[in-house]
């Protein structure tokens, strides 16, 4: 079937899945022909009436009717924090649609996994982390362009049974057409632990930075001397505090090691300056800013 | 004397000298009745030959030309990296013409006024830091438009002998006149005590954490995992290796003091997650927030 033929089911139509149901109703149901549909619930029963309101999705479902969405959906978005996630996916498992696609957003994936006991071999679960966001929260906030030219990382398809991997495949595939669809300008496919050792890195530590940065502002008056410098290092500091907390717990081995290994980069380029070693800082700045340059186009 | 009937002179036409001029170039210059001009001087020849080529000076003066130059101007910027910007005002200090008005652009304040031994009391240094720029150099990045919305810092107006006091104030009204004129949104005058001491926290701390954090990085790949925080963090580490490499041991003391107030906040929330303390980190990440979104708007 078609993308456009699809009906989507998303669990949680807060930013990120409030954003996601707009850029398919956007990019991928506003095409001409198109009969496919979305149907969204949420513990906030004014964003279903908002999302209804603006065309986003055709029907609102309270917490009470989870079964019966489900039975109607081709491809279900989870849009839960990561423990919510593990807990539906565990309480709702035999409900999915015979046949359906089902993906998460959860910013860690390693605990999901090793709790996850998948036994349906009819429907296919890929662990997805779109890799967008902003620092506001809620439907009210969500928008159909944040996804452009960003990366979305799925892990291995899973689903129960060996003569299932071709059906797993497909499900991928159909995924990985929807997120190029709405704007995804790269698709990443790894597993469970190399997503979590990199997104500590790329995603946790620098949250974990911006927010010891703003923490360590001796007045919140600073930024009348900034030049843009720590206006860009800190935006993120705007942080949704009760999920970074369970992000940062669940990844804590991977983001530790890695706030270590910057600790010692920060160290060595303290003591540089405290010995006024100019050759050595120099030296030190030179190599960043070639490797930082590399960076802006990766392989 | 109007801002458009004015001589400016620029000694140094990379990206920060080279944007002033063009900006005075588009928005003073460019009005009816100008009759201002800008005269520059760069080590660099081609620089000079661009920037008359397409109208941004008038005529471009070596090195051997300095004194002449300087006989013609009724406002120097001087736009040198800071040791040279000392350097140059002890050298040419007899060389302003009666009734200027000099300034600079140097990111530390503190070095350069305890060597400055200013004598004239005709000629008035306006110490200046204009919070702009990016990570390009030179003459061919410059652009007018960098300095939209940005703050303007100038220190006390230097000029000898008491009775000179009215004849500073007017030029700092000048360049205040002028900072406002080609887009800076905020002027703030401080000392250079404070000066040095803020910017080691907003500029010179911003730019050590993100070197460090590409230096910290296991490889330039890191970005294919990235949702634009990494990239945000960091574009900065584009950085001018020589002028940073000056501007972190001139700025030392104050820069140190930051680094390790960092380090004691990093420590805090690095703590907190080793610990799996769920409610210190939730606690910590929502003060962080509060004060940041205090900080965007900054009194």
């Amino acid at each position: 079937m078609r993308l456009n033929q699809l009906t989507y089911g998303f669990v949680g139509l807060g930013l990120m899945g409030g954003s996601l149901a707009k850029a398919i109703t956007k990019y991928v149901l506003a095409e001409e022909n198109s009969t496919g549909k979305i149907y969204a619930m949420d513990k906030n029963p004014s964003s279903l009436e908002d999302a209804i309101l603006e065309k986003t999705i055709e029907r609102g479902f309270s917490e009470n009717e989870t079964k019966e969405m489900l039975s109607l959906c081709d491809v279900v978005f989870v849009c839960l924090y990561p423990k919510a996630t593990g807990e539906f996916l565990a309480k709702y498992q035999d409900d999915f649609k015979s046949g359906a696609i089902v993906t998460d957003i959860a910013g860690v994936k390693g605990q999901l996994m090793e709790n996850l006991n998948w036994k349906r071999s009819d429907v296919t679960f890929v662990p997805g982390h779109p890799m967008a966001g902003n620092e506001r929260e809620g439907f009210t906030h969500a928008s159909a362009e944040i996804f452009q030219k960003r990366n979305y990382i799925f892990m291995e398809p899973v689903v129960s049974g060996a003569s299932s991997l071709e059906f797993g495949k497909n499900a991928l595939e159909t995924l990985k057409q929807l997120a190029t669809s709405i704007g995804f300008g790269r698709i990443i496919e790894t597993n469970a632990e190399i997503h979590d050792h990199k997104i500590a890195f790329t995603s946790q530590l620098c949250h974990v930075i911006a927010s010891a940065l703003v923490d360590s502002a001796e007045d919140t008056n600073v930024t009348a001397f900034g030049g843009g410098s720590f206006e860009d290092l800190t935006r993120i500091a705007m942080i949704n505090a009760p999920l970074w907390t369970e992000l940062f717990i669940a990844d804590k081995k991977e983001l530790v090691n890695h706030i270590s290994e910057f600790q010692a980069s920060l160290e060595t380029i303290k003591a540089a300056i405290e010995n006024e070693d100019s050759e050595k800082l120099n030296g030190y700045l030179s190599n960043v800013r070639s490797r930082r340059i590399a960076m802006a186009n990766p392989k």
